[in-house]
């Protein structure tokens, strides 16, 4: 019995994010095992090395990804790393699940999806884990029945309690704004056109590189129009609002969380303090899903090119925030490759 | 016993609106009777004047304001009709309440501004009723207190169930969108600055002259950003949404209506499916405080001023929406006729 | 013009609710002036007398009853009162508003039916201002469209802040739950069968002669049973709670309060913090029934049946607390007077 | 690498949990396999031993136990069936994950408690799986916040949409009463003293031997006193309801689905189904920590003193509604074996 062997997995990038992903290979989803860590800091890479089972700590995520006892490979290093070891890996025929951002520019990405295109086949899931979340897969279904008709408008909120004070306004474009741009993409099925930025009042918590909050406007390619809140310090919470206007109603997000006190004047849900609480499930779905399919030899899920035109859509808003005008990201046609079968 | 005497109210139209303020004057608020009305259409003129009491019918407008027995002058005629007839009350001394807009254009608007200048007092009262609705205030007390800081952004959302197929654009601009803009510089306490309008997918209910939804970009002088989506043909009810970004945190209107059902599947909370329902708590409030004021001789609320800065706004919406540009709306510094003392 | 003559009403209790009604009848309501006042305490009903209009202060209840320019009574006077003011109100034919409860035991209440019956009309309403209640409105308007079934079972709840610490149970039951003894009647048309009061842990806050909080088992005449939570120092607010279990769903009171606050944390309400907030409309909306009513020589709403049943069912109440058993409630057939035609 | 052996189950029972527990063991779940399945249906046996991975059919239930490959068992047949399965694991000393009921009668339970007493450890966990929902869980951590002060009272509801004409009142409580009956001692770490059961106007949509709803009274030894709604026949959905009343204000489940539909003049949350939707979350997080229990050779969770006072409550409630009287279901002190260390 128990006969199927484990998908072996190796990890590139030990902190918050990878950490919280060997945790879920090793002790929640079935079927996967990290067998070996990498991190820029050897002590990190130790620590979960062998915090959930024995791992070897390689020093080279070059070696890991080459290394002929991993099947797999995560990236959930820096940002600016993603690109080289994605290529790396598609370079040594290897699945890869790589944390968003695929790659810092959209000209990275764009190498990637170049790269699978030689190959032929697709190697490569980001890890836009929002599309695994039951309530955004209920407002996709909900868009599906086609009981609100067509959608006209969006308005969607991400919003960070706090950043660190040397936050980028750039950075957090590209770190943050990019789920909601993937999100759009996949809500919709299709692509967006153009994105505007639009600086207003800055909170005076927000450090002196960051324009915090921005709204950013955009149009996908059917006209639908979508207006992003991107507020880093909000304080109350980490809350993700959605609601999306079709022609004969609307479907919204809700409250998640599931208790209620009444307390000093006020009746009080509480709200999610971390991305981390707030996607748990979806995170362990993702990868859930990535595990089958490479123990099956599939590649499915958000594509390199979903990568690409969600960082083109965030370059474009930094565009926009620069130029002050509304500033074109339409990708293109979808590759063949990339399309739905 | 009851000696105060009953201020005598001249009704200019007898619609919708007017009908209903007839019947709020005359039996539901205290101190006041309608006790002349006219109408385009005399016989619903006559309709509305036997219906609540025994109301003179004028056949004239203007006579009806210059009326010995008539104390103070509703205006809630066609919007055309607006100017004249608030210039005449102005010129006849007479307290004047005027149902928005004060006038089709913002030159309209100010010249009734000038008009109240050259008398250095002010008869006028827009019939911004927002300003009276406790949800409203509610909003507006959560920003006194400072709980969430200093506003940053907020998120706007007036609803219609639906508009008749010939509305045009523009007028659905200056009749609708007109209390937003009025509703954003009470809350904030401060003048819009710019407003953009952004037409996206279009509803496929919508006439062919209404471009149906709308998302308006405002930006305050105090650089606090605004998104208003105006919908005209969203189906499931009459809705207004707001949510007010600050700080620390957002206060926003809930749910309104006071019961909840289980039933079929869902957990179901009626929506009001008119502005008459979702604002009669408003209405009241407005034309009660209106009647005390004339009883008293005073003149507060919306001024002719509010009139004028909104009015300038939904014009620069329609000439946005015509040029795809930003378009400025400052309305210049509160004159000191119309400053809160 | 503006020719009816106004309601002359006497007010006899001056105070809390006393005074809430005479700037209520006095400043918000259409067609009522109140012209005397009594209280036991004549610097009290001077300053309720003076504050909102040149009201007579009379020194003695029974001739502000008989006073020839009194048209109508409003009592509102401490409970054990109220029977002997509403039986002088009926001797003189008079229409009496008195507040809740009627009388303070059953027995009371039967010897105002009575005289009732003896003039062979009826004089008396009663303070029951939840039926005017749009939230209980809406409940009942769901019950008769039959959505969901007959209801079988109810869960309500009344909650204060905040009760006295000399407060006895038996007062608190005589005060407080009448309003769901009568409520039950009223939301479901039948009368109470059986009362059984059950008393569980107790509030550490509740004073020594208080048991709180109860729970009371309600059998109505249809077999309906309804759980009653009385609670006097539960702290956070004024709190009503509703729910009607039917045979195909539920239909219960939904927050009432129209803003939302997003904060330290949490998604917050406010909760109504007293009665007099919580039911204003609700209060308005009796009395100004009550007034049009009086104007036009006829009596409505809530009857002195009603009074005695409801006060029949605390008795029963407080019964069931002492000899730990269910108590029978039910009032009898309905006298003809009392019929609805 | 992947070294660690899974869990070898033996699956009792391949009905409606069964099967849902054999996929959740063998495609969810980290570090378990079905090795063996039984069912008195042995093609629904075949049906489930195939679906999810090769697993033996074993064609008498004592013999799965007894297996030498079998680590594990997990009953899911028919209550009736249960008592006797359990016993058996117990003499074979592994251990056992009972669906509850634990037995069908207290008596029965008891003798399970006997068996383990007289081996001088546990073995058996009851799928009480409601202790290891998130919304309930954030209950009792409210509780233990001290947030609300002692708790003084609960209301509760257990709502399915239907249940088969055929069900009679005692199995209705034996099969969904004993859920709340465990929850409350959970909830409030302390043992039932007493339980009276209320039938009041029955749902006509209810079967002949079933009296649907029920109202029923639980006194917990410490004086709080909970009241359970059971309704069988709701239609709307499957809803689990419940808030707990403390001293200075109350915490309750709130609506546990993530979206919200504004269609059709209604603003609309859907409601779970299924308890299998409802509580997927808990049965996923209820196994996986019996699974990570059993391969650590430890045995924690409901336990069958749990079982056994449950079913004590369940008892009384059914002989309360023979009797019309309140019934003692006090279990006496905890056994030193079920005690938390």
């Amino acid at each position: 019995m128990a006969t199927d062997r484990s998908v072996r997995i190796g990890l590139i990038g030990a902190g918050a994010i990878g950490e919280d992903h060997a945790r879920r290979l090793s002790t929640v989803i079935r079927g996967a095992d990290v067998v070996a860590v990498h991190d820029v800091d050897p002590s990190r890479a130790k620590t979960v090395a062998t915090r959930f089972r024995d791992a070897r700590v390689i020093p080279d995520g070059n070696s890991l990804i080459g290394d002929p006892d991993v099947d797999a490979v995560v990236v959930a290093s820096a940002a600016p790393t993603h690109e080289a070891y994605v290529l790396a890996a598609i370079a040594a025929r290897k699945p890869v699940f790589c944390e968003k951002p695929l790659a810092t520019t959209a000209a990275g990405c764009l190498r990637i999806v170049e790269a699978e295109k030689a190959h032929g086949r697709r190697f490569v899931r980001v890890g836009f884990m929002r599309r695994f979340d039951p309530a955004y897969l209920g407002l996709k279904a909900e868009l599906r029945s086609g009981a609100i008709g067509h959608p006209l408008l969006a308005h969607l909120a991400h919003r960070n309690p706090a950043v660190p004070s040397t936050l980028r306004t750039t950075d957090a474009i590209a770190d943050s704004l990019v789920h909601e741009m993937d999100l759009v993409r996949w809500l919709f099925d299709t692509e967006i056109r153009e994105v505007r930025a639009v600086a207003g009042r800055r909170n005076a918590k927000a450090g002196p590189d960051l324009h915090d909050p921005l709204l950013v406007l955009v149009r996908m390619a059917t006209d639908v129009v979508v207006d992003v809140e991107l507020s880093l310090n909000i304080g109350y919470g980490y809350h993700i609002r959605a609601e999306i206007v079709g022609e004969n109603g609307t479907v919204a997000l809700a409250s998640e969380q599931p208790i209620v006190r009444r307390i000093s004047g006020e009746e009080r849900r509480p709200v999610a303090q971390h991305w981390k609480t707030r996607f748990a499930a979806a995170y362990d779905a993702e990868l859930s899903e990535w595990v089958r399919d490479v123990s099956q030899g599939r590649v499915s899920g958000p594509s390199a090119w979903d990568g690409y035109a969600a960082t083109l859509a965030t370059d474009a808003a930094a565009e926009s925030l620069r130029s002050d005008t509304a500033v074109a990201a339409f990708p293109g046609d979808v590759p063949t490759l990339y399309r739905e079968p």
